[in-house]
């Protein structure tokens, strides 16, 4: 069965090297996740900006801490709630102010069920927080020239503040020529190679990060963990989540590993890491014996794995095997209901910086 | 007295992020090192593309070898003088075949000495290989716009493959505004972020790569250093080094953590590698303690301490303890003669690069 990460699939043509095929997007089959050590369910309604003592307070995950055995269960869901609750006041405000509305546009080829509901939840997530969202759908056998038009069309229209073209495109396209075509400046998923160098590089800023990874870190954030001088291990290199994650782990002083099919202890070496995010797409691959006691762990996997007592004929598991993560972590994100539903959030996210970046708005 | 590293001093922006202040570009004054450990000196006359039996053959070094208490010398002069060789080779070759020499051009602001003996040794290095240079050098109270229309001349100018901005230049002018007028066909410093996002990312290739990081790499590639699955430890995150050169030993399938300021246990991770890359401008940090056995050890800092015993006052070492290291690596640079004549050499072979790829010759 196909396993992946829980990112948004509507990634660019470096995702296809990766190892994974898509199968679900963990934003689309979100079910609370009870587990048998899910215990600790932290209230989500942190600061956004967090002072010294309040990270210092209780309420928070230092990554030393773990004097239980039962980590602490950072709740995805929760804390994407949270964003979309406050992205849905900030729009209102520009609204008001302005009385302009951000806008998202996808771009949808052919008639693949899945990517149909991919770009249906997408709406609805807009929906949710009063962005506008525009949807081009086109036949499968359009022509680039088509595709191209739509997007220079959107490219040009003041009130799309964010383009994504959903992704796979039929084969007969070149998805990377596609891709090219939108515009930085609304480029909100992050994967332009100017956006990914600029993460790279010390004193400069990114226009957009990726959703996932940008979703990883700002759990991170909301659960108050620090991150500056912890050694932090990513499993996974993956131009949309390992890569970019990493990136954002070194911009906040982390000394960060990565980890990936090649490296020849990946066990030995996860152990010395306080934060790990692992993004492989291998179910339960990193057993407890791979964690360090009191380490902050955030799982982007989504494995499907046949479950005969499952109505689907199947569940979805992490990279990581949450029951051992549990005994032996300070904090872990379960699967479904972690990283999942951080990543649509982000895109909100990305799309109203867009618009309040057009619109000088800070 | 001021450290740095062994990079070319045309530095971009964000060098100005670094805690070193250029001192000698290590081109400018190398000398002969003769250090009492400086042995087993290698014939660098090796082929540019390793078989599998040639790298297993005593000649090169592998990260596990260390069967002596004396590294092997990766003389990064001699591997310099070979690869203008082939350059030279290359240059004549293109000029029969198609009539053209590549070019670079140099653009140099106001009168400071380091900067004007910087430009006239790349001037000499083009010259030794039959590259064309082009300079333009402009009074110190030139206005930025003088300095763009030079930019925008040479952007134009066929004859001319590479164009560097010496840096530092006046204060009254906008660096980086500058530099992002280079068209990034003829950046052969790499240092767009265009070309670092597609160091970054897997299935994109950057149309040059930094000069400093590319000699380290080139120096372990001609030496036959196994790279692959390796641990490698870079120490030091700057733009123009330690991260352009983390991003390209992950592209060669190492095992990669950066190790910087903020970084805790900084000997400890170190010690775990089969590869450091140190770029940090800290004289002899890097302590025999902080090597594995075996390990190769690249050092790019080029760091003036006093000795009064030099005619100058001063002689040159690097981030590196060199006589500790010399000890228990397999092999290691020394200072100077190690990385620093490789930048230049990289310099001439991104120019090289450039004019084959405008015209198209493989």
């Amino acid at each position: 069965m196909a396993s992946m990460i829980s990112t948004d699939p509507s990634f660019s043509a470096t995702a296809r090297l990766l190892p994974f095929t898509r199968f679900s997007n963990g934003v689309v089959s979100l079910r609370r996740f009870v587990g048998p050590l899910h215990v600790g369910l932290l209230n989500p309604t942190f600061p956004r900006t967090l002072s010294l003592n309040s990270i210092r307070s209780s309420r928070f995950i230092t990554a030393a801490m773990a004097t239980e055995q039962s980590a602490k269960v950072i709740d995805g869901k929760s804390v994407a709630k949270q964003i979309r609750e406050e992205i849905s006041a900030e729009v209102l405000k520009m609204k008001d102010a302005i009385g302009v509305v951000p806008g998202l546009a996808v771009i949808l080829v052919g008639d693949r069920k899945d990517s149909a509901t991919y770009v249906r939840n997408k709406k609805k997530a807009c929906e949710s927080v009063g962005i506008n969202s525009f949807e081009v759908h086109l036949p499968e056998d359009a022509s680039e020239q088509e595709v191209l038009k739509s997007i220079s069309d959107f490219n040009d229209d003041p009130s799309v503040h964010g383009i994504l073209v959903q992704l796979p495109l039929p084969s007969h396209m070149d998805e990377q020529n596609i891709l090219n075509a939108v515009t930085i400046e609304k480029d909100v998923d992050g994967f332009h190679p100017l956006n990914i160098g600029r993460l790279a590089m010390r004193g400069r800023e990114p226009l957009f990060v990726p959703c996932t990874p940008k979703g990883c870190i700002e759990l991170l954030h909301r659960y108050g963990v620090d991150i500056k001088g912890k050694r932090a291990v990513v499993i996974g290199r993956s131009n949309i989540v390992g890569m970019p994650a990493a990136l954002l782990l070194q911009r906040e002083d982390a000394t960060v590993s990565i980890v990936h099919s090649r490296t020849k202890n990946p066990e030995e070496i996860t152990r010395q890491a306080d934060i790990i995010i692992s993004a492989v797409g291998q179910p339960n691959m990193v057993r407890g014996s791979w964690i360090k006691p009191g380490a902050v762990v955030i799982d982007v996997g989504i494995n499907p794995v046949e479950d005969a007592s499952s109505p689907r004929g199947y569940r979805l598991v992490g990279d990581v095997c949450y029951e051992e993560a549990c005994k032996i972590a300070a904090a872990v994100t379960p699967v479904p209901g972690g990283v999942g539903p951080m990543t649509i959030a982000m895109l909100l996210s990305n799309t109203l910086s867009s618009a309040k970046r057009t619109h000088n708005i800070k």
